[in-house]
């Protein structure tokens, strides 16, 4: 089985669009936590558990674990470790290189941390993705049209016929000969994210920014999700790990992700 | 003393505008080293030995390190505490992410591992790339046009104006207000290197692709150079540290490095 098909095994499965994100900052951990040995492993242990009933993802953002060192390293390892088979783990490291270098950052997330999927940065092109994509089971989201403001920058430079995350979109399609291939596609972007679902029918996307970063959660999901609307990933962050400061935070992660979950699904029902 | 002035500093005073990776594949370690504890290190600090009095800089390809997990980590961190003030440490991650990611990011590549420079992907644009410019100090080089085949799938994009990674030149000067901006242009692009450098009139050059990769040295640095010869570090890794798979590597590593040093001033006389 495929990635692509194994993800949306999974979204029917658990009845989810939900990927829960886990950028943990230390100073964000509530007091209690915070007391405990091993702090960083701790607080995502507990997220985990509130909310695994309703992610059909986690998405782990491996810069706020390297931000500590060697101990936020093994924190990122015992939370893949942790994660449960019956969601996708996605190691979210936008890393990109030339190929003998990808094949050691394939390692490093795909068989040291043993992530289902990953993050990858397409600038360097072919021969730089190559190495990411020997094992179909393993996913690749390629950026392609991020959410921060910055995205402007390079992502719509224009040949006139097309923008660069278009023809980011043409290359994807053009590597994905295993099913393995996913995009990246902020949901701050509703249209261009219909305009890519068109080029790329049953793609995967993972699209963040429907939580902190104020993306339309309803457009997003009618133009990001595919004709059946599945292959798609909604990823939040901090509206669900922060969803309280204090003793009563996984309850409140729970309740959150139960409630984000039920709104993906809700807007499922309005795509025609 | 902003990171521009530092590294021509640095490359005056040690008559060298080498830069030595540190790419370490465990499997290529000589057989002696590999019996030790700790072989990372170990052989990284035999190297740095024996090549400190010609680099003007280590780079360091964390992927190498990061497949090896918090072990590789743990190596890494003793690497860079280990090179020498008087050169230019780069860590070469190659990250890029939205703000409040390359925030953490900058932490790890810059005071955790406390690299001198590191190496960003720009795709992300503006607000991705500021958190790690706070600091004068530390230089960032953006990858621009990078010496692998694949570069031609999205840097040479088009708008009829300029390629995509004339637009990176221009925005980085843009961004280059504290004078610690670089470039990464690959040494097999020798004509686009010498454009490259007429619109970026002394910005720091990092020029992999000198070595296994075959890019022509004595081009690269007659256009890659600024006008006083300076302002640009060549990457020799695989060429250098594998120089001997035998006992006598770190003399060989020594010799090599010397050589590649000397090549390189002579070309620096064949600048008009």
């Amino acid at each position: 089985m495929n990635f692509g098909e194994k993800l949306n095994n999974i979204i029917q499965k658990k009845n989810s669009l939900l990927c829960v994100g886990l950028d943990t900052v230390l100073e964000r951990i509530p007091a209690e936590i915070r007391r405990q040995d091993n702090t960083l492993f701790a607080f995502n242990k507990a997220i985990i558990d509130a909310t695994a009933d309703f992610a059909a993802a986690y998405k782990v953002n491996t810069a706020f674990y390297e931000a500590y060192g060697v101990q936020g390293w093994r924190a990122l390892k015992q939370i893949f470790d942790y994660l449960p088979e019956s969601t996708i783990s996605i190691a979210d490291a936008k890393r990109g290189d030339i190929g003998n270098t990808a094949k050691m950052y394939a390692r490093a997330l795909f068989e040291d941390l043993g992530a289902d999927a990953i993050t990858v940065n397409p600038l360097m092109g072919k021969d730089s993705v190559s190495p990411f994509l020997e094992n179909p089971e393993k996913g690749v989201f390629f950026l392609c049209l991020t959410s921060n403001p910055g995205s402007a920058d390079l992502q719509h430079f224009s040949d006139g016929r097309q923008e660069l995350y278009e023809r980011i979109v043409e290359l994807v399609n053009g590597w994905n000969t295993e099913g393995n291939c996913g995009l990246v596609v902020g949901a701050t972007h509703p249209d261009e994210l219909g305009r890519i679902r068109r080029a790329a029918a049953d793609v995967p996307f993972l699209i963040p920014g429907i939580g902190a970063q104020g993306g339309d959660l309803v457009s997003s999901v009618v133009n990001g999700t595919d004709a059946n609307g599945r292959s798609a990933l909604f990823n939040s962050s901090r509206a669900i790990i922060y969803a309280s400061s204090d003793a009563d935070f996984a309850d409140a992660a729970r309740r959150q992700a139960e409630a984000t979950r039920n709104k993906l699904n809700e807007a499922r029902t309005k795509k025609k």
